[in-house]
């Protein structure tokens, strides 16, 4: 019989792996895909998710739009789904409103970044304009006491080092954040080694776990991230990144060729399409 | 300064093309880069939407979801969204709400089939029932009846070959399809060859434009087909499929290599990324 | 500190009242209202959230947005909401979604009606074709199926009277879907008294609790129809026409006087709107 | 037979009366019976479409569900919907991205207003800081080169006379706005007479046409308000008011008399609501 299944914690999780390794995605089918490959969370990307849209990760689509991407991807998969909020869309009453919207929705872990509302990505030269330290602890603190379960779990994210500060300011932001009641700290680079995130795990008390997004510096193994102090890594864009390139290398294939004979032994084909939708299974409630 | 493009209706473009190619795609960024690889229309397939999902293309999202899928690709490109919209969702009622939604949400046409309501994918084995021919030529006369603009096309398609009819019948359907006042017909096939399609164009009158969907028989140039008589070819899965293989293959890698510099090389960078969401237009109007 | 409350299930309420008394609204405003008059249960229904769109109670509004509805109400009281789903949106793959989503949308009670997908509502003059028993007996067990949690309620309706079937037969089918696993049924009537409603209760055989929605026989107090078996009383769409006739009159004075001074005495003034959008706990957000 | 019937524009509206009178609502149903009482115009107010989620009016929903309640009214009415669009979402890019949004939807018109985001409701006790007027007044221009329709109108609304800034303060920044291109002004006053209106109107150049809400001086009529200089008057909220009163005694009634007897007298009948979903005409589809 076809169910949905429930979803593990974000926080059993974190719990069950030394290092927890998140595969970012934008649909119900970049999760599977993700879980399948074996990655215990998914990344719910505001780059990728506004990138499937084809404009700017710069606070333009709504939390409406962002809540019901990240929902889709957890209704279709059994490991959790952690759910990018940026600043979480505004101010304090935001964040509360925030954090009761997606926890109704079945999403177990958020993660929220200290910059101003409305933000931009951390990658675009662009002002990446940081709150006062305290403003954003506050925010913290409204997101904790707004959950419901004691399973929710906040990531607070420093763009500290994106916004041109030292080590120092993002250690120190990390700490009014884990006091402020996080449950991780994110600490972003995008540098090109990671020396910054190194340092910063050097200084770091070690009051909750640390996360890392390594994009800019990606021959860093989790082995070695882990043994280093990370606890959560991020692959937040790379399926994204995968997709256009193979999409428009499909596309072009088809348009050019005049048919798609071509393409066709290195693609999937339609029974395993129906596969990823299940469809045997829910073929049999028409008995 | 940045500017939504308004769209080219598709009625302008099959009459700008001997044989119009349309590329199948589930999200806007599917259909930027169908447009920049040269197609000059899109397909919002009632099976990528529906799998990237991950639920089966058996009329189980909604209108609604499917309409904002449409809309949300049409509001991306310049080109024109031709909308799979599966039996109309229903019966003479739903078919005049379903018109008004879509041409309100600036989608130019659209494509009905004659199956009952709720139907399930083609190439599914699986009950594919057809609707009295009668019954389904009113929902034609209804839908070209609730539309406001004389540009608005509506394309009927017959299920006839898939649910196991012959030719004889698929040209008959069609026929009362056209009297309806379809503005094309699409006849579909899950042959492995072309030939029930050349049988039908051979007895086609020509009342109307004919569509395929040479899913099956991926061999047959667009040249060619064009030759035999098909004025629009649909190219429907295959970038969902590409899509598939890339993902599958990109989480396994960082998945089992622990870092993902290896896949670098092979996938598009992140300015690339900002490319598509057009990133330096949007800053522009931050002076 | 705000928090959005966890509402009672269904369940829990049927089992703590000998009358379930519930109120129709549409959106949440009327449903906190409803709850604040005292009503232990919020019925979503169609029929008012089609009408609030000006869209005829016919299966034009998506599962999407009757969803959106529900849960939106269900968001905002502590009480259950109980969704009207009509026919289930389809066959007996669309009522497995249906409770999937449903469910996981916080909702704790559905309804759906044996009639045939698209349905009209009871009180048009219109055809009121009922489903095979068998069929809409299955879809009952699918439902029940589709479900995770052993709290969620499902109500199996029937429309053997609307559609000029007898009583008999309404015994026939409810028994039918109570076998099948429903939790109770609802016998629907037009008739302008309780009589046919009397007769059924005489008949039944007490398997499961039985619900009336007393609409065109609004003279039947509640105490007497528990008194007469009857254990759940919907008054369905009540608040929707008081809603009509005072939002014309509203408009009308306003209209006609050329201000608003005339009407200000008999209507709520802003801080009541205040305290029902809950302003004062929101604000202490911000301290 | 049915269509939907395209709506004037706002811009002709106004050109086409001396005062306009605009009747705020938050769904289809009040925006039918505004313009069935003879308003030429219809106001999405961001209060009623938060009450009606009993959420405040605190830039919690999104633009996304503002969006919808907007193009859902506008859908159902031949008359304009003018959409309170509160702060624009956000800075310059979120303008852009809403002018797109709702100009693609059907809207002719939004206001938008020079508080700082998140933005809290004019008549709450509470911090309404403005926007420098630079910068408010360089979101008009951005929001007027984003229309692509020469028919788009932009409201630009000072709450300077809410933040307890002076009238000249008011006058100074709506000249600003003028001078970027607004369509007009909308200068608000919580004050209990119409005093610092009739002082601002005293001041104003007559740039461009003045629109006032006369929620705290509603004994100020059309005619005279016309009479000072007024173009456009806005009734925002007395619907929602009405609502709250009648369905809190509809729901009481039924309550405490355990029957609707009592009410039935003095609400709308089924047929009525069957007349404002246009079912008759929706029949007529399936003849």
């Amino acid at each position: 019989m076809l169910r949905v299944v429930l979803s593990a914690s974000f926080r059993s999780v974190v719990a069950q792996h030394d290092v927890v390794r998140i595969a970012g995605a934008h649909d119900a089918l970049g999760a599977v895909l993700a879980q399948e490959a074996g990655f215990p969370a998914v990344w719910s990307s505001s780059l990728e998710v506004s990138a499937a849209r084809c404009l700017p990760d710069a606070s333009l689509l709504s939390m409406t739009e962002y809540l019901v991407a990240a929902a889709t991807m957890q209704n279709a998969v059994s490991v959790p789904v952690v759910a990018d909020c940026d600043t979480g869309y505004g101010n304090n009453l935001n964040v509360a409103h925030m954090v009761h919207a997606y926890e109704a929705a079945g999403i177990t872990a958020v993660c929220m970044e200290d910059k101003v509302f409305p933000k931009i990505n951390s990658f675009a030269r662009a002002d990446h304009s940081l709150l006062d330290t305290k403003v954003f602890a506050r925010k913290v603190e409204v997101a904790k006491n707004a959950q419901q379960s004691p399973e929710f779990f906040v990531i607070a994210r420093t763009e500290a080092l994106i916004s041109g500060q030292d080590v120092a300011e993002a250690v120190h932001r990390c700490s009014a954040y884990a006091d402020a009641g996080a449950d991780a700290v994110l600490v972003h680079s995008k540098s090109r080694t990671n020396e910054q995130i190194l340092r910063f795990l050097d200084k770091w008390s070690g009051a909750v776990p640390v996360v890392v997004v390594p994009t800019t510096y990606p021959d860093w193994s989790a082995q070695d991230a882990g043994a280093a102090g990370v606890s959560v890594i991020i692959y937040a864009n790379q399926g994204l990144r995968a997709t256009v390139t193979s999409l428009r290398e499909a596309y072009r294939a088809i348009y050019q060729q005049g048919r798609s004979t071509e393409l066709e032994g290195r693609i999937v084909d339609i029974q395993e399409i129906f596969r990823l939708q299940r469809l045997d299974e829910w073929k049999a409630l028409e008995r």
